[in-house]
């Protein structure tokens, strides 16, 4: 047997010199497409990689906690993990006979997993200040995996998983290999829609593999809107029993959003809950009598239902106890409020409204209604210690926020002018606007997306570290089950790596060639991940 | 227990004056958009429903051969088709109880289905002159359903099965109806590539499932191209494993074709081989060396390969046993030769080519070239007892073709010129310009698809009858069995409507009405099918 084997799809696809006793390394790789054979997605910050390639075996290989690790048996999250990826390299079921006894030299006999810090936040929960970093050195007869927390150790684990490919015999390899990594920005987010269309459960935890998958940590989870309210209040159950499209097949339990929450963080993946006021809120006035403004027609109610009603104490000691039971259920440290596309019109109509207009002074503008109401509602969040999230509307119409805002940008029309005049304020900003990805086109637009450059706007060092991240949104108007994950994916992996790589990984060439690959691995792994273009995987999707 | 069920959803949602004991037949039907509530899509030519409704009951009811009946159980095409509906009606596994004995005044006991003609067809195959039409009675205690042949007995069916709904206590119903029916079009086709991307059998079965609940009745299977050849020939095994993505994986044996061509026979569907030539043939090239024109980069060959090489006779040799080949294996009695799209380029470079050009006195003129390739393949397809069908440049290039030659008009601009053209020299057209699918935008662009009218062009009534039908195309670029399906249904859905229903029937409004309802069908049935716009299905497709 050879003591290591060099035949491998490297030595065929690559002719660069080896420097160093490694065949390139994470900056050179940029300046070479061939580093792109090795289909990591997103690029680690700095890698280098080898010829020497070794084997594992499915009976023998082992993803243990190192004896130095913080973390042990007892970390479930990381247990978790280990299974987890031990089942993408290996298949389910794809045993090839038990040789335990029968570790060669040209092995990797394990990888071990090393928390360095005093808490591993086994059973945290993520945050926008958690540390996603880890350093992976593969070589024999171990690999290690070091990471501060548990959540740079789920990072570590998916790209060890990225490193190893199947030989021309189905047996799995792994090329010596050492990587330093962390993400270029904190919030890295996928927006999902459950108003427009109902996301069956299996739907929404499919999508956080596939965010695990793209080193996504935001589960941006529009919950409610309009069209239908599915989250069920304990508090006030009326919402979704008058607001679902149906108050059993379309509504999430508490028990289910409690299963979406700890199956997200199992994957180091917030998830951020908005309920959207005072717009958009149409399907809360069905389980709310009196909570939204009535429209008038002339000098009478039309018996249509506008905005929330910003006029009334009831509304706010609703949304009080509303907040409060949200604020328990979702154990982000961020709640995102919306605040964005309130239509005038129905406030503009009712008389009771123009009258509280005129005794508070706003003359006209609508907006200051808006602001006044938008200003108690962030009064009422704060107290339930929460941070939040708003729409860029309301840091335009001048509402008073809290230091520790995030304002999302999502108007497609003067985007550096708005994060620049947001982080000019000393607000932190995430970007949306360029990744609405439910607005389809004919062709390769992830593209598009990939070529995007956030920090492209005129700021200062400061400003530019003020934006935090961005999202990829998916609205739902026309996607349900039937289409939102392959509609979803790849795309949105454009987006994931912007978001973590280095801002000099912009080449769109070998990011094609590395993200056929990294589609291919999502299909292998049971997301129907569309192609990019024509082509074919070793591994098709078989259908449903 | 009530004679006759009067209350239902009928009653709530309609408000129309009922005449002569019926609610509304089809022609008044297209005024009142309340028709639309019945669901049936395509809509039939003509029909009458009232208020009363029979139950059907899953333990008792049947779908059985009427006594009249030529077929009987022995005709394995309807025994096939009548589980097949009856599981669409009351749901695999959901039974109700036992009670045979127990058949109320108000059911429908039975669906009887008479075959007309002598030779019900049970064995044959559908072809252009299959006789679609059928007439539906439904009353108690049994409905009728009349067919000249099994052809109409399964569109028949499937308008049956449409009829039946489900009243708020889980309940199968269908109200007492009169149907008369057939198709506006003959040829009624769905395109999809499996050479761009390798699609598998499961998928294909699934568009066959679904083409049939929307009473397309041509599987135009465009089974090569440059990217790939999965057809395995028997002559020439070469072709599929060289020219295939893989030579196992991705290859379509003659059992899987056979079974393709088997299930679209159980369901009315004609599958319409498509070889097409000489272009897009590159992977034609890498089992049968000689085939294609070798290109030249000035006196010397470039290495690389254009069109099939139309001068020498090996080619021809090779097109007779091949298409004899294909000829038995697809027992249709039309093959699609392809002829679109001719890179004149390689044969520009090919001295050899130049040569024969000037021999044959044929100029600079490439396309006297390609008329000349065409001609001969058309004599020798001729001589395997086909009729062909050809993309519209064989036509505008002048080429001699058989008097029963269909020709495909798929360029969008001057459709109409072309339709006038094509049916003005005598020759038989399908469209399919408008319903290239693979061409997605944003929004509800089945509209788009369904107000077109194929007849609009200038032209004699004797042309118009000349252009029998249309053909969605959902070309394989950037769609595999990840995203195909819900990307092809319910969008072709308004092909279908176009090709079956009366040219009046194009109220968009109540197409909506009633593809909404459909599509939810279909996701019953367990095609995902996309949503058309915002809302819900009540048996929401759950995932994969």
């Amino acid at each position: 047997r050879l003591a290591t084997l060099k035949v491998n799809v490297w030595t065929l696809l690559l002719t660069v010199t080896v420097c160093d006793g490694w065949l390139f390394d994470g900056f050179a790789a940029r300046r070479h497409s061939e580093s792109d054979e090795v289909a990591l997605w997103p690029l680690p910050q700095k890698f280098q990689t080898s010829v020497d390639a070794f084997r594992l075996s499915s009976a023998s290989f082992q993803i243990v906690h190192a004896k130095e690790s913080t973390a042990g048996p007892s970390c479930s999250l990381l247990q978790n993990a280990f299974r987890r990826y031990y089942s993408y390299i290996f298949g389910n079921g794809r045993k090839h006979g038990k040789n335990l006894e029968n570790v060669f030299d040209a092995d990797l006999a394990e990888l071990q997993v090393q928390i360095t810090s005093a808490d591993p936040e086994c059973d945290g929960y993520p945050s926008l200040k958690s540390d996603e970093s880890y350093q992976l050195e593969v070589n024999q007869p171990t690999a290690v995996l070091k990471a501060a927390s548990v959540w740079g150790a789920l990072r570590g684990l998916e790209t060890f998983s990225q490193l190893v490919y199947e030989d021309d015999y189905g047996g799995q390899n792994i090329n010596k290999t050492s990587i330093s990594d962390f993400p270029r920005f904190a919030h890295r987010g996928i927006l999902l829609d459950s108003s427009r269309h109902y996301l069956p459960l299996k739907v929404i935890l499919a999508n956080l593999e596939a965010m695990a998958m793209n080193k996504f940590n935001v589960f941006h989870w529009h919950i409610v809107d309009d069209q239908s309210f599915p989250f069920q209040s304990r508090t006030f159950p009326d919402l979704s029993h008058k607001g679902a499209y149906h108050p059993y097949t379309h509504v999430y339990t508490p028990a289910d959003v409690k299963m979406v929450i700890e199956f997200a963080r199992m994957r180091g993946i917030r998830v951020l809950a908005e309920f959207d006021s005072p717009g958009h809120t149409f399907s809360w006035g069905k389980g709310q009598t009196g909570l939204l403004t009535p429209c008038f027609s002339g000098s009478s109610p039309s018996g249509t239902f506008g905005p929330v009603n910003p006029i009334l104490n009831s509304t706010y000691d609703f949304m009080t106890r509303f907040f409060k039971e949200v604020s328990t259920v979702f154990p982000d440290a961020y709640i995102h409020l919306g605040g964005d596309e309130v239509d005038f019109s129905c406030w503009k109509s009712n008389p009771d409204i123009q009258k509280f207009m005129d005794q508070q002074g706003f003359g006209q503008d609508y907006r200051k209604l808006e602001s006044y109401y938008i200003q108690r509602l962030l009064d009422i969040v704060s107290t339930t210690n929460k941070g939040y999230m708003v729409w860029q509307e309301v840091f335009d119409n001048g509402v008073k926020l809290k230091g520790d805002t995030v304002v999302e940008v999502w108007m497609n029309n003067n985007v550096d002018k708005e994060l620049q005049n947001v982080t000019g304020s000393g607000f932190t900003a995430i970007l949306s606007a360029p990744w609405y990805l439910d607005y389809i086109s004919y062709g390769q637009d992830w593209k598009k997306y990939y070529t995007v450059e956030p920090l492209n706007f005129e700021g200062t060092a400061e400003q530019k570290k003020l934006v935090i991240g961005g999202e990829a949104c998916l609205w739902g108007e026309y996607v349900d089950a039937t289409n939102l994950t392959p509609r979803l994916w790849p795309r949105a992996s454009a987006v994931g790596e912007r978001l973590w790589s280095d801002e000099n990984v912009k080449d769109v060439g070998s990011a094609y060639d590395r993200l056929v690959k990294h589609r291919c691995r999502m299909v292998r792994r049971g997301i129907p991940a569309e192609p990019l273009y024509i082509g074919f995987c070793p591994h098709e999707y078989s259908g449903n």
